[in-house]
């Protein structure tokens, strides 16, 4: 492959390498049935091609008589955003249904059903439980936490009309406002889900606009339903602290059992942790120096914030590492999951396993994981991996030589300890004050995934490097973490070579009251796609420290690389949330220019929160950079007025 | 048009006249526009472009190396899997949607909150009742409700792990022990909807069996809430028992008003007979001649079979009677509302009245309607209509000369009463000692939609016309039952003109018996689509009266012209039940051998029942009677076998 084709794949150099010895090898990935995609069908691409009931496909041509409407009678805009919101629907379940697995661990740990988990963090229960409402005076921690799980999955499915307790009890009453206001607040998030693909049934609702409200109440059932994951996470498994380790393929060690944690729930993952280590005399009387646990997409941003495990890689490149020839073990639990990695494991004695019971790929092995015999189901694993590890075969073992520190863990609280250190009686004004000092600018945050249509991992690095240089403060989730982690931008290497002179000031200041060993970063990690509510908590925290509004703060979002259906929902919730969001990849609503409208501009009038799509990661910085400094430079202004005239800012803004 | 062209679309005489009329008058039909879709896309139609991640969409082209997987590796079955089940997702949560609004009615009813309905049928709420646990004993009838509505909405979300209720108590224990073992049934409606929409998610499940598996828990959610929706219905507006009326749009009167409900849920049109009814003056005032309702697809079939409301007509023809110029308002509620119908109302003087939150049409006219202020919202409506009489324009009058009579109203109660005419102690024996006695061949139910891929109604009336020649008893539902109306055969015409000897020789004893003033029809319409579960009572009780197992009885369904998501989820619940069912149209489901083996094949050996896909009415009709007549033949030697041996036909069976 030509270095020019390569640059075209990716700009990580571990995956670049990795990429050229799968041409030579004749193994097929990603990249490759991408272009074998091409051209895709436009159709599709924007949006156009309904098949909500089987008299179709119908495919839109709005200037060709006959052919601008649906069988049915469909108009453009109706099917553009029936197909938008369904995405919605399909991400909604995915971070729901992650966060009731979690909810249901709680309640048998409570229950005395599920031994192997414990409440790890109890001041953080209890601190949920008085936030939820469940009494917590003089009860003990089981039935309390029986008390917060079932809650939570009542969250999910309740009948009574009362907005969803983990969305209203983690938002600003302004926006609790808002979403009364445009009925969008979910009572219930499987409902929401359900209604909603009723709501887009053939000869059900025709009306954009309706449709895409009824696509936003769900994605702030997506919300919902990753703000409990969050939480019940954190009580069963602890609360991130900044954490030391390393990122890229180079973190496999030729020496020891490799064994990868895919997916996004940390159930199972986290007792792989925990059960590798009684595990390790086993690897090394199988000859192995120890037993090497790593990390890909979510699953491992878990077990990196909570157990400092090493990042493999990200979703694109995730059958990268299984061409290492070291992986003895890729252990999947739910999403993401490329089925492609099944012929890989094919090529080499990487043993794929399943263990979700909605989650199979054939021909892999399948170990039902379960609650109740959780350590149990994680030892089988690993104990399948060491034996695996005899089958290594040597000739085909290649590690890529790259790897960087990272420096991880900066849940909220941790992201609160850390501002503690400079103003302990109000750690965000530690943030907030910078801004208003015109220290840094403000906030972005950086979500979502890979995606083929963009250059592997460089939208997000350039997006980062541009804002950086800006002196805006950056944070991050998912497999954009995962970008910045090989990259060296979750380690102080990124704050040198790029962080503006303000930014910089403020990251050392920081650094230097953390009472941290390590260094911090340029962009701090706050977890996994669940874990945006972290983020959520954040810009919550500063309007509310600042006394304004989420619209109102320099705060924005961006997921260069969107792909999943969870991308589409978060970015939903995140706009109605009130934040700016890029976003690197077009979704199919170009074929409306009504629903593009509405995304891109009415969004705004309505939420305060809009898209940006740009595709192109110089522009998409230049377009986050303003819209941040515009709202950093209106709330100095407006602040100086508050002054002047000895009123609020909240006052202010509303005149 | 070539009278050649008119038989390649419809064979309702009505809708052929409207036809050739919109086309003289350049007035745009689902049927042109459907052709104007010519060619559809294959890879859309066989199922194989994938669209659930924004990487694509990816069009597998199986035999090309390269193209033989999406980008993220999902092979051809998962790909058409996913698909497929995503349409059951849809139609699950539509008809669902339906059963919680009618849930939630009777709690308002009960709890005071909805003047305007009461408890109609209370032997039917205290057999309901009975029937899922709720304690009736010394209790008001209200309280009973309530606990009965709240056992309803559990089935939506409760967050236990037992089945639900409105399942597992009206299905036998053999079929419960099916579901149990292959572990599709639910615990919670939309939670396995919102499931599988997760499972279904990019990188969670690629195995095909595993998601056809998820895809029919959400089938059997489908079932569940149709079945809820029908109780409950029965309750509020009482249990249909047989009843006269006509169909075609000749029932439309160009002397009186003529109001049009159309969609599917009865809580507004059945407020809207009541009005009609106390407003008959004030139409009289305003020059008519009073106040004509008319009904379009099944909530035209709820009032038909409560009310002996005329249907216009179904889905497939719905624009046409607007098309009449005298529908003075077409007045819809959920689903199957083609959004084609404003169009035709531009053109016409018809007012076009949404008044569902989730179904809206852009322009028009929009009454919500709210359980607690039905009456004055239906009346409020009404008056609309009554405004608009006057804006009739005289030149576009055009009805067509057409309608039947319809013997329609036959619940399964009043199937009951009916057998019961002719043996008090055992009503279903009737059916099946016809059945034992070889006088009819076994029972066919039809049901779902119009599709323009077929020639409208032809389907539905060439299979029962060859069944009936067969000595095959026939029920229906939904569309088929509005084809079946349009052409007689819900009356004795159908009788006289096509049954076989047998048939004609059992129905006539049932009609001498029945004390009923109308001759029996040829067809008996159970209801609306989600009178389906009073298809499934009726083979349950004739299982049961056998000592049999469902899938043992001659018992076949067929859809000949299925076409919404609702339609799709309800074949599959049919033939997990163990009903063999024939479907006039193929699903997109031809792109994989695997998944389509699936359904035709290993679902026999599975559940009993699997689909028969075959898009000749009349190779359609030999397979269902040759099933439904092995079947037969297999019961009587078994039979003959048992008596020999004094034993039980479950024994011979299981031998």
């Amino acid at each position: 492959m030509s270095t020019q084709e390569i640059n075209r794949r990716t700009v990580d150099p571990a995956a670049a390498e990795m990429l050229e010895y799968a041409e030579s090898a004749k193994m097929s990935t990603a990249w490759d049935r991408y272009k074998a995609q091409q051209p895709q069908c436009k159709f599709g691409l924007t949006g156009v091609c309904c098949r909500i009931c089987i008299q179709g496909p119908c495919r839109i041509i709005p200037t060709k008589a006959g052919m601008d409407k649906g069988i049915c009678g469909a108009d453009v805009y109706t099917i553009v955003a029936r197909n938008l919101v369904r995405y919605i629907a399909g991400g909604a379940s995915a971070h729901s249904d992650h966060g009731r697995e979690i909810a249901y661990t709680l309640l048998a740990v409570a229950e005395g059903h599920a031994p192997d988990y414990k409440i790890t963090d109890k001041d953080k229960l209890m601190r949920v439980a008085k936030r939820v409402g469940v009494e917590t005076e003089g009860r003990e921690v089981l039935e309390i936490a029986k008390d917060v799980a079932i809650k939570a999955l009542e969250d999910f499915g309740k009948y009574d009309h009362d907005p969803c307790t983990w969305l209203y009890t983690t938002i600003d009453e302004e926006r609790k406002a808002k979403f009364k206001q445009t009925t969008i607040a979910p009572t219930a998030i499987d409902r929401s889900i359900a209604q909603l693909l009723h709501q887009t049934h053939i000869g059900v609702d025709a009306d954009p606009v309706n449709i895409i409200f009824g696509g936003l109440r769900a994605a702030l059932s997506d919300y919902t339903g990753m703000s409990l994951a969050t939480d019940i996470t954190d009580i069963l498994f602890g609360t991130p602290v900044p954490v030391l380790t390393e990122a890229n393929l180079g973190v496999l060690d030729p020496e020891k059992i490799n064994i990868a944690v895919h997916g996004h729930n940390p159930l199972l993952s986290q007792m792989v942790v925990y059960a590798a280590r009684e595990l390790e005399a086993e690897a090394k009387a199988a000859g192995a120096k120890g037993i090497n646990l790593v990390g890909i997409c979510c699953t491992g941003n878990e077990v990196l914030m909570r157990e400092g495990v090493p990042t493999a890689t990200n979703f694109g490149s995730q059958e990268l590492a299984i061409m290492t020839g070291v992986l003895d073990t890729m252990i999947m639990d739910v999403q993401c999951i490329a089925p492609g990695v099944k012929d890989i494991c094919d090529c080499f004695h990487t043993l794929l396993v399943s263990t979700s019971n909605i989650a199979k790929i054939p021909g892999s092995y399948h170990v039902e994981f379960k609650e109740a015999t959780a350590m149990e189901d994680a030892k089988k694993i690993i104990k399948l991996a060491i034996e695996q590890y005899a089958k290594r075969k040597p000739e085909l073992v290649k590690i890529p030589p790259y790897k960087k520190q990272v420096v991880g863990g900066f849940s909220f609280e941790a992201m609160m300890d850390l501002f503690g250190k400079i103003n302990p009686d109000s750690p965000i004004s530690v943030l907030t004050d910078a801004i208003m000092a015109g220290e840094i600018k403000g906030v972005c945050a950086f979500a979502g995934c890979n995606n083929q249509k963009t250059v592997h991992d460089d939208p997000g690095l350039t997006i980062a490097r541009e804002l950086a240089k800006r002196d805006i403060f950056m944070v991050s989730t998912g497999c954009m973490a995962g970008a910045f982690a090989k990259a060296g931008y979750l380690s102080s290497e990124g704050v040198e070579a790029y962080a503006g002179p303000g930014l910089k000031k403020f990251i050392k200041r920081l650094e230097e009251n953390s009472g941290l060993k390590a260094s911090l970063p340029l962009v701090f990690h706050m977890g996994s796609c669940v874990d945006n509510s972290r983020i959520a908590n954040l810009w919550t925290a500063m309007a509310q420290n600042l006394g304004i509004t989420v619209p109102q703060l320099p705060f924005a979002a961006s997921a260069p690389e969107a792909m999943s259906e969870k991308a589409i929902s978060i970015g939903s919730w995140v706009i109605s949330m009130g934040i700016p969001t890029h976003v690197g990849v077009l979704p199919p609503l170009e074929g409306s220019e009504l629903v593009y409208g509405v995304a891109t501009q009415i969004a705004k009038d309505v939420f305060g929160g809009y898209f940006m799509f740009e595709t192109d990661p110089m522009k998409a910085a230049e377009i986050i950079a303003e819209k941040i400094e515009k709202r950093a430079w209106k709330l100095k202004i407006l602040k100086e007025t508050a002054e002047k005239y000895n009123s609020s800012l909240a006052l202010v803004y509303e005149a």
